[in-house]
């Protein structure tokens, strides 16, 4: 997606090989002319199939669904984070560990909200070590659910995010694909597969 | 907001005096037309003020939040409730004490994303006790920006959010505002100040 390599180019800070900052327009403050656009994106690459429900997961997830279930006419949930404490009976849980905050929560959806008749596409801002999505289609898949696919805002492909999601069979659409960075160079992975270098 | 009112008839759980859910159409799966009337509502209150920026707390608020700025055609920010390896420098910050999970978070916005040119429309899912929105009143303040008001979807009118907020001089204005709850049982003060009572 050109418009949000731009932005990436133009305001993310790179502060590090791995940490990218895009929090001026995507995950603190949030453009929302440009969420409503990554929202149609997914719409156009994931519509075609019959979506039931979009799932994300708290909390900057959120404004992505939103826009991506606002765009296809359907409700979205967000998975909650939670300290490993007490479970409820009633919900899909499963544990993710956060490499940012080196710390372990449970993921949780409710039982009510996901089952065998819900086709669901998942989306989330960052596609990284893919922790959190593996959590996530782990859901759907307890659930019975059918899951279309994962739709993520930004990919660092130089992390095995992606290969961990496919090798469980899921179809994945990333909107800006990082091939590598530094800071004041980054490099991206066209929707071709090649790589283009700006910046 | 009468189609508010209706789905919390509707779909609520009032699990005691205090507590209801409405985690089927707001807060957990999330009805985006809703949520988008929600937005459209609003704008139309507070929208005749020249509003910059839309502020709320993550991550419950984030829907709302997006909702009314995608109407108002401006940037919403979501303050983080603890500090993120990636959000350390620069931040305004407040302590907010959460009585549903009896704990005490630091809430941070980057000073940045909010300056003394800012006209600020604060919003969120819930105002009860009004710790969290109190400290986000208090965040504007510290960023020199004038707060234009405080939007909250549903009001516990019996507890003290309300009056903590006024006390400070913020205009509040909230969609559906419970008078009082019990299980089976739910009485609304309807726009005019008159309490209704339905269910």
């Amino acid at each position: 997606m050109k418009l949000l390599q731009e932005r990436i180019r133009q305001e993310g800070l790179i502060l590090s090989d791995k940490v990218l900052k895009v929090d001026s327009f995507l995950n603190h403050q949030v453009d929302t002319g440009l969420a409503l656009e990554i929202g149609r994106e997914f719409a156009r690459i994931f519509g075609h199939q019959p979506i039931t429900k979009v799932l994300t997961i708290e909390a900057s997830g959120i404004q992505f669904a939103m826009a991506t279930a606002m765009v296809l006419n359907v409700p979205f949930i967000y998975a909650k984070k939670k300290k490993a404490v007490t479970l409820s009976e009633n919900v899909y849980s499963v544990p993710v560990h956060s490499f940012t905050r080196q710390e372990t929560y449970q993921v949780s959806v409710s039982q009510k909200y996901l089952g065998s008749s819900d086709k669901v596409l998942i989306v989330d801002d960052f596609l990284a070590t893919g922790a959190a999505l593996v959590g996530l289609v782990d859901i759907v898949k307890e659930a019975g659910a059918e899951l279309v696919g994962v739709g993520s805002v930004i990919e660092k492909s130089f992390q095995e995010g992606r290969s961990l999601l496919e090798n469980k069979g899921v179809q994945v659409h990333s909107l800006a694909r990082i091939a590598s960075m530094k800071p004041g160079e980054i490099h991206f992975i066209e929707d071709q597969g090649r790589v283009q270098h700006v910046k």
